[in-house]
């Protein structure tokens, strides 16, 4: 047995946290193969290889429809690693044991596979497959937090909307309406996101957490220029891109602040722009502009050395700056492999880095950034199987560790710091 | 047999058809070891490692000293790619059987090899050993088309001239002379555009194609700033920085919209600042600046869903980025390994990537770029070597692949592409 | 015996010559292992795992309680390429024979250790258990350069100060004391600049050196323009933020002329940003932006011919230029792999790129940057691991070459092109 085996099959004994997800814990699990099919790596995919938008997105379409218009296309997809995951859900959750899904299988696949997905304890058997103890969610601000076991789903403040639309009316009517609270200068606006972090925090949140463009750099904004720029958007008049940009960078530093005060991890996701490509399906059109640095954080990680950022990074450009950022701030920590990323070529080049240069307390090595339960199960396999082949070869092969050595050191990279660091 | 040297078995039974080179049709071959060494890849290299470009660009030179004065530096530059591409030409098409060209053997190589070009034959044999069925061809806008066999060297309009220097008499004279049409304003540019793409599309072209610098982003200028910049142009009146930029993006357009009627894919190679070594030997001077992003593009991309753009990056740092927009753009294609870019240690990467994370049916893997057609047979080679270990690696390792899996998508990445995107 | 170990068993036996360190002469080998954790290697790594700096740098702390302090913190840090040399150099030169250095072995660890480091021949024991013949230093503008073999620690001109901090009279002064010469004007900048070098020259010196920020392009400034900034400073007057730029300029442009006229090579070390991290430890607070190009050296390339400059990158995304660069500029040559970039997973990548694609007489392996004696061997011990590797994987196996070929590039790399560059 070859030490990247040795090691693998003792990470896959390892029962897991996924520190980032956009699971609906109201809807956690799927319901039929539509849900699968319909993760936007797939719908992106299939429309990127020639399938319309509109045959996709049709309104009210049946859910079986929506596969049978997306099968045809899988065949087009099938190198990608996106396929594999899906070939893997299959393989495991639903017993299927061909090697490719085709006009031919799928609709025995999609009818069995249903019946599975509607039995009672569907939820229960993907995590107890999965080895899932815990699930970290996306929680929109204003969300009520109610009707699941936060100890299970952990809730997550995320915080895009307040940052990038507070000049908008609705999303200070929301912001109203969640906390009681009208924020029409800085100091109302602290207590409406203090108010917010009761709320999370009351209901067993573990994280603040954020996506940023990639021209985005959180500058000290002061308490008089966010009265005026809270006043005139109170007052609804418009806001100018400078203006949008300072409030945005005020929005930052009270949610940091906040952090800061909570102990709340705060989760950057450096790097996406929104909308790149217009006609693209939900979810699928959103790109990025490899053009920036960690740099543009200096006077934050200076600022507020208290609160932990555990950071994800679009680009793979990047990758080696947040290595270099986190072997020398104490508050910067490496977070996964995010979205155009998370494909084998590119975390293998990560891990490696993070694993030559960055504290071993420090990596929290990966999360499935899920909207669908089935889906954790493929990626934190594809995952660990990179991390079983860089720490074969470069633990035991080249530095002489023991195989022991190096399963301890994937257990915390993939479990032990997640604790930690999330204090779950 | 590894599964590596199963499929690269196959893949080398497999005929080619050559994407994008500079072959002169009326002089496709070689004429001697001078035609080969004088590429600018060696020209280039052994004047870096210290010959003088007098030495190698002297008025008149014979062929034979050329070479003469070439061959001691080769051994400077004998662990670069380039010279293994050197060494398997010679080994293939001249029987050359040493393992390095010096001063001792070359004069014996340099005759036998020139006795071999002088066959009458030797285009073909060339072509033969190198299983190519077709040439794609770089054509300056003003090019007749005439006298070779389009249906083996395959017209492609080449457009910097027009994009980048209308702004010059000597372009627009050219353009006038060319298409019978003074291109004074919006109209009349469209309407000599048009003509262009109808000469090259009669002489059965398949694609309209330019190099582009880092810092262009093709914006939309209207037509009545091009009337300006067009009238202006004609008075023989300079046009400052920002009006050629604004020509530029005209032009550009008047190019794309072609594309769209006539269903020409557009290559665009994206990222090459010319000039910049000033006393670099003949096309050795080009180098780049890797600040540059795809999101420049996002106008273009979003504007025109009908044109397919082949997209070629000279930096590897955009190696990522042409991948995640292909992965969600229908027209965005990756195509081949371009010029700084195309050594196997990058090659290697971005294959892995493409294969890893764009649909199979929009990847072109490869072209050769090359001034002689005694190039394509090396450099597919090398690319092919790494296909081969990437999809035994990635697909048949890692995701129990078949070896006749694998190979079909070599074959498709390889040649079935081509067929579909350009439509041979 | 493998191709790589074989081609690793002919380097190890290579005697060096290391091209770029920080040792003091007059105390290059350690004192005790506070000499050795206090690298800030260790310091930076032991503070942003969660040590606090105040503990690392108190005042007139004890060698020994130094080390006790940062010893437990080394659990933190064991993954890291930075603790594989620790544990090299101590299993080498201490005869340790644990895998860990911990609380419960470290004291007899320090105790025996700083008795064979208070032995009268230990800098000559490490030399020669290192197999180094030559080490070259830093050393500021204003060193003495006496009281030490300048034939085996061979000073070397840094002049970061000079081109940045020209502007402050403390600079100035300094350069006055130095040379005799006060720089009131671009006449007598230029000549204080000549006795500088003179005084270097006659003390056996090598090269001139600088590390620049990501934001510096050292564009031509007249002497009419530099008369002014440095009349201006002279006068005590503040200059400007574009003052400063033109000032460093100018100050980088009479050491380039020096340069010229001396033939030293020019080592430049491209992209950080200093005293990022405000709090960090000493020598721990710089990190980068990776947005930078050698497209800013661009004038400077084509106008010193005559110059050769070694350059080192600290962005992994730099490494493509760097190569494209010496591949067709004969002055620009790749060097070592520094800083953040001196880890496995990046150095393996650049050195497969640079021996793909620049001449062989024209790259500079490896320097281990060290500040104290010991740290040569570990630094060369891992990078000839990987490039015995990178020798075996990309020339024996994929392109025929003998070992024998292969372990000459190889010497060449490490031994020969820094004697034929610096002229040892």
């Amino acid at each position: 047995m070859s030490a990247t085996a040795e090691i693998l099959s003792e990470l896959e004994a390892l029962r897991l946290i996924d520190p980032h997800t956009h699971i609906n814990p109201h809807a956690a699990a799927s319901d039929s193969l539509a849900d699968i099919l319909g993760y936007h790596y797939y719908t992106e995919l299939a429309h990127s290889a020639g399938l319309p938008r509109d045959q996709i997105e049709e309104p009210g379409i049946d859910p079986k429809e929506k596969v049978a218009r997306l099968v045809p296309w899988l065949a087009t997809i099938e190198n990608t690693t996106q396929y594999s995951w899906l070939l893997e859900m299959c393989r495991v959750f639903f017993d299927f044991e061909g090697s490719l899904i085709n006009e031919s299988n799928w609709e025995a696949l999609y009818d069995s596979s249903r019946k599975l997905m509607q039995g009672q304890t569907w939820e229960s058997t993907v995590l107890e497959k999965s080895g899932l103890d815990q699930v970290y969610l996306t929680n929109d601000f204003d969300d009520a937090l109610t009707g699941f076991d936060t100890q299970l789903y952990v809730p997550c403040l995320r915080t895009d909307d307040l940052v990038f639309n507070l000049q908008n009316s609705e999303v200070r009517d929301r912001l109203a309406t969640a906390t009681g609270i009208t924020a029409k200068d800085s100091g109302t606006l602290r207590q409406a996101v203090g108010a917010l972090f009761d709320h999370f925090a009351a209901n067993n949140a573990r994280a603040c957490a954020i996506s940023l463009p990639p021209d985005f750099s959180p500058e000290y904004v002061s308490d008089s220029r966010a009265d005026i720029l809270l006043e005139k958007a109170a007052a609804d008049q418009a806001l100018d891109t400078s203006e949008c940009r300072d409030l945005s960078c005020f929005v930052f530093l009270c949610l940091t602040e906040q952090c800061a005060d909570r102990e709340f991890p705060f989760d950057l996701m450096i790097g996406v722009n929104r909308n790149v490509y217009e006609d693209g399906v939900y979810q699928g059109q959103d790109l990025y502009d490899k053009r920036v640095s960690l740099i543009q954080y200096r006077q934050l990680f200076n600022a507020f050395p208290q609160v932990i950022f555990p950071i994800s990074v679009l680009s793979e450009t990047s990758g080696q700056e947040l290595v270099s950022y986190a072997w020398i701030f104490p508050n910067v920590l490496p977070h996964g492999h995010w979205w155009y990323s998370n494909i084998p070529v590119f975390i293998e080049k990560d891990c490696r880095s993070r694993l030559q240069a960055v504290p071993r307390t420090k990596q929290i090595g990966y999360y499935s950034d899920m909207y669908k339960l089935e889906f954790a199960l493929p990626k934190f396999a594809m995952y660990r199987r990179i991390l079983a082949r860089v720490l074969a070869t470069d633990f035991v092969r080249d530095r002489g560790w023991t195989v022991v050595q190096a399963v301890e050191l994937g257990r915390q990279i993939l479990r032990g710091n997640v604790e930690r660091v999330f204090g779950a």
